[in-house]
């Protein structure tokens, strides 16, 4: 379903002939997000620089039911940017600028490929900030945050980019701009379709302005690494410190495989000699902080841990936080294909499910890194594999279902900040329930009657 | 559009004859909400007590195509709960059970029908806090407050009702049950249909159990009274402790009009020769509640405040809490018909819209107290009027055309906590734009699509 030239023709008029790709080898790098395995090329790709450009692209494709995929960065862990066949990626990455900073009413206005980190960064020299912190922020767009709610280490406390979306630009399937939301801290005027489209995938609308929520920097902040001999005691200790009415900004673990591998990456001087690293991060108050910190340090040695280091200074904490950040890229070094999962369980089941997915580990003799937000469930199983082996990608699948099928079990989901996109179509039906399938189909007919926007992804309408 | 003899057989084997009101003396208090100037019989009353009864209640509305009104508390100021000509007023009030507690994953699971007092004091007495307070909370229903996405004191650092739903339980207009949202922190799974419920006013979906997400109660809280010469001195002192980067647990105004009536009323003591009074909260970490409330006080006095009064004690504290909780009811007391409103303009613009406001009733000569969420930029101004004097009550109509039509221009909201439901109906299509009015009724046509779910609410579907 080659694109028609008068098509072609009528894109290169609307955004500029060097704007329009479709040679192979300008697609090649547009065929594949940060998902592993999956690859697929786009008829041709489209850069907006507007939302009039987007508003044209909409509908040029719709006339020819062409398919349109949106992108950011492509950086993605679900495929929701994976171009579907015969398809157009329309590109947003031009549209980055950073277009209001409101002290008085503390909103950041920006166009939907505004980096992440150009947005925490404008948030900050305003003595502001913009807490969502997804592990791509260097490089993601807050228009793909926005399309897939994206977390980060500071969920716990601070939540994920929906609690920060107070209002959006969107240009709907068939070209019709709608602005939803404002700077209002209170409105209940109407259906909330902000948050419909929050976490729609690119499947009910191209979003091309978000208008977020800054708040206060918080003024210190405290970082410690606690080292366990077995799992459990880290997830004790993460659990103790709740119940001890703390609610700290991060609390994110490393297992042994994933230490190793981080270790062997970046140096940070990281102990090899145990099961669980546990990173700790509380903010706010000088004082609570202190007293917090302190809390923590005593919870984690009365549940085993044997080293607790406490970072001098803000060079230190960084260090340390770096062990966290780096742990993707440190798997994905040692084997060819990394596949990063996360599975998310309330949090009073995370030691239950930590321990699940070592046997599941063990059953399928597959070697799999396990990471993450323990604070919030928030799992990253991380299989270390390699996709020209068909036997093994196979166990590899098996496993998934095994970890997927006992997340829901234990009143889970099967995403917490990654997506359905591609690669968890095949749970949502049972993750969701007919119910929910149901209104979800009708929703995604009722704003997408034709079927043109990320066609195939999340679920089949 | 009496009902049938059939149905009404039916209604009373299904839920028992004593639940079911068709006598025209019982049906009276069913007739209206806490809205004034609005009223209007239904055909019948039925109390549910279980999601199955509520299942079996629309199934039985559905096939009849008689409408059906859903009704918790009835304290609603929009007139969501008025019943519609020829309705069935489905009451929850009996599900009123809160039905677990999880402090190790801090949630709360309650029918709908329970109120937001009991949520609040079930959360307290495990250590925990439930922050949203709407005015009503003593007996208003948490299924209400989630239909109407209520606010409260609370929402410039705790946010809304919306923020603290994590789950619900939801019957479709069809009867099949709806189940969304889990336990845990995070979930990319899907649209988000929980928050698409949330704010719906009852015209997708009846509510039948919600899952909310509590956090640790706040160790320290400091209470402030602030008196100001003129109301630009208080709004002053909001746009400066946001830019100290203070975030308050409440910051609260009273206008002349609303103090006087609040004194005559309640005898707290209040100082009655000044034009604006300032109720600051700030609660948290002790030190950081000492340093904040000191702040407070300090910007205060720098704008001008004749009088601070610092609570020595709880007591005192919930004494001044008081003043401010009191104000609708004082206010009722001095007419015959009180109208209370809730424009609602970005904080920024808080000043302007009071100015305007005053300006509005001066204009009109309408005697208006107005008091409300200073930091939220939510604005109560108050009709005292008489809905028997038409003439009168063509002027407020002309009032608040002036108001809303300024909210909308400062960027402002018709509404930020009450709703939409009949009272702002007509002022949705100019404040949502035509593709916000087209995909509302497209989601609602999607979901209800024989209209029987609060008819003639919010907009025409």
């Amino acid at each position: 379903m080659a694109l028609e030239q008068h098509m072609l023709s009528e894109l290169r008029r609307l955004v500029g002939a060097d704007q329009v790709l479709t040679a192979k080898e300008d697609l090649i790098p547009y065929s594949f997000d940060g998902t592993a395995a999956l690859q697929q090329l786009p008829e041709c790709v489209v850069f907006a620089r507007s939302t009039e450009q987007v508003v044209g692209v909409l509908k040029l494709a719709g006339q020819a039911r062409t398919p349109v995929v949106t992108r950011g960065s492509g950086t993605g862990l679900s495929g929701g940017s994976l171009p579907s066949p015969g398809s157009l990626v329309l590109g947003l990455a031009k549209m980055d600028k950073v277009l209001e900073l409101d002290r008085a009413n503390l909103t950041l206005l920006a166009e939907a490929g505004a980096t992440t980190q150009a947005i925490a960064d404008a948030a900050s020299a305003a003595g502001l900030f913009y807490p969502p912190d997804p592990g791509s922020l260097k490089i993601s767009t807050i228009g793909g945050n926005v399309a897939e709610n994206s977390g980060g280490l500071r969920g716990l406390k601070y939540g994920v980019t929906r609690n920060y979306v107070m209002g959006l630009e969107v240009v709907l399937p068939e070209g019709e701009v709608l602005w939803t939301g404002n700077k209002c801290v209170k409105d209940a005027a109407g259906y909330s379709l902000r948050d419909l489209f929050i976490g729609s995938e690119g499947t009910l609308g191209v979003i091309t302005k978000v208008l977020l929520k800054l708040i206060p920097k918080p003024a210190a902040q405290k970082t410690l690494l606690a080292t366990f001999p077995q799992m459990d005691q880290a997830a004790q200790t993460v659990s103790d410190i709740i119940a001890a009415q703390i609610i700290p900004c991060t609390l994110e673990f490393l297992d042994r495989t994933t230490i190793q591998c981080v270790e062997d990456f970046a140096r940070v001087g990281l102990p090899l000699d145990c099961e669980a690293l546990l990173l700790m991060e509380t903010d706010g108050h000088p004082g609570a902080v202190a007293e917090e910190a302190a809390q923590m340090e005593r919870i984690a040695r009365q549940n085993g841990a044997t080293e607790v280091r406490v970072a001098k200074d803000d060079a230190e904490a960084a260090r340390l936080a770096t062990a966290r950040r780096s742990a993707l890229s440190a798997l994905a070094r040692v084997s060819p294909t990394t596949i990063l999962e996360d599975a998310t369980v309330p949090r009073s089941e995370l030691a239950r499910m930590i321990r699940f997915v070592a046997a599941v580990a063990a059953k399928y003799q597959l070697r799999i890194g396990t990471f993450g937000h323990m604070g919030d469930g928030n799992l990253h199983p991380t299989f270390l594999t390699d996709e020209r082996n068909a036997e093994e990608m196979h166990r590899v699948e098996q496993a998934f279902q095994e970890i997927f099928t006992e997340a829901i079990r234990l009143g889970g989901t099967i995403t917490g900040e990654h997506g359905i996109g591609v690669s968890k179509k095949s749970f949502l039906p049972r993750f969701a329930g007919d119910a929910q399938m149901r209104v979800m189909r009708e929703l995604r007919r009722a704003l997408d009657p034709r079927g043109i926007l990320n066609p195939g992804k999340m679920f089949d309408a």
